[in-house]
């Protein structure tokens, strides 16, 4: 039996991804502790960035400018295409990539009825007749979906003249060859470079 | 990089206890992809909430109300005696306990300079002659503050003519004994009742 103000706000919380009844309990009580100013600061920045947050003009990710920071700074004539915005910043963390990104918000995946025409590779097309890109760096996941848009992709801008490359797969640093999946090495076997 | 914006988001989802920046981005992103209308109504309750909901005058638990639901309902004349707000939703999962609860808000821990007067003992004292009450448990934790928390105000307890009782220790169900520590199994020993 708890009181219904309580247990709408821990509701809020659980609408949060992979968050169970226990852990939003716990967001909802650290509110409810917590100081006044400090929800609503909480509060507020919530509907500003959902007021203010939209897409991108060029690459289509998350921003709260017409065009994103990204884009304004950057060498435009390398695009890095990525399947959605978290999967920028998972790039980003290489810190030493120059150029801008594209994100098509989804891969080709016939079992999820979505088509080429469902994710945004109109938009990269247009792109790359506007900018002169020199190359387009496919980043993609490593699965079957992610292989098959990368394909397609590549396909559609070779006639263009565009270099088109695919992020190399291979074991990754740290891990231990013992448990790494066939696939995985047999990929890095045939991609192996001379010392 | 990445917007200022959406990093203030990302930031205000870190204020949450346990949140590392990995998983506050991924609530980030849920509210940005997410419908306005969910976005405003999460912000709102958060407002609410921390308005409205402020202490029992009774039990001291949280409430939206004056006097909170089970205070108004229940058996006023046993109380469970709790450290925190959480520990009465996990006595709450005993579904046939019909008494009410204090919260002490804090156990004695003269590590932490917190002596009997920085938690909630007075206002239990002055409950117990109020309300003819016949039966206190103890239940806060079964640690070693816990414990000399329960002993210390089962002292001050017992000239009244209260009965004070502490939840048994023992093996808990479905563990394995083989993994159980000693003080553990020892007190399960000790407590051992007939079949």
């Amino acid at each position: 039996m708890q009181d219904d103000l309580i247990e709408k706000l821990i509701e809020q919380f659980r609408t949060l991804p992979s968050v169970g009844y226990k852990t939003a309990q716990r967001y909802a009580f650290s509110i409810i502790e917590g100081k006044e100013e400090r929800a609503k600061r909480f509060a507020e920045t919530i509907i500003e960035a959902k007021e203010k947050i939209g897409f991108c003009k060029i690459c289509g990710n998350f921003t709260d400018k017409e065009i994103c920071s990204i884009c304004q700074k950057r060498n435009r004539k390398i695009i890095c295409v990525v399947a959605e915005p978290k999967d920028v910043l998972a790039m980003e963390k290489v810190k030493n990539y120059d150029g801008v990104y594209h994100v098509l918000f989804g891969t080709i995946s016939p079992l999820e009825h979505r088509g080429p025409n469902d994710i945004k590779i109109k938009e990269l097309l247009s792109r790359i007749q506007e900018d002169n890109v020199e190359e387009v760096i496919m980043a993609t996941n490593p699965d079957v979906e992610g292989d098959a848009t990368a394909m397609y992709i590549a396909k559609l801008l070779k006639p263009l003249g565009v270099k088109v490359t695919r992020l190399a797969q291979g074991v990754s640093m740290g891990s231990d060859l013992e448990y790494a999946d066939e696939v995985t090495l047999s990929k890095a076997l045939e991609d192996r470079r001379q010392l």
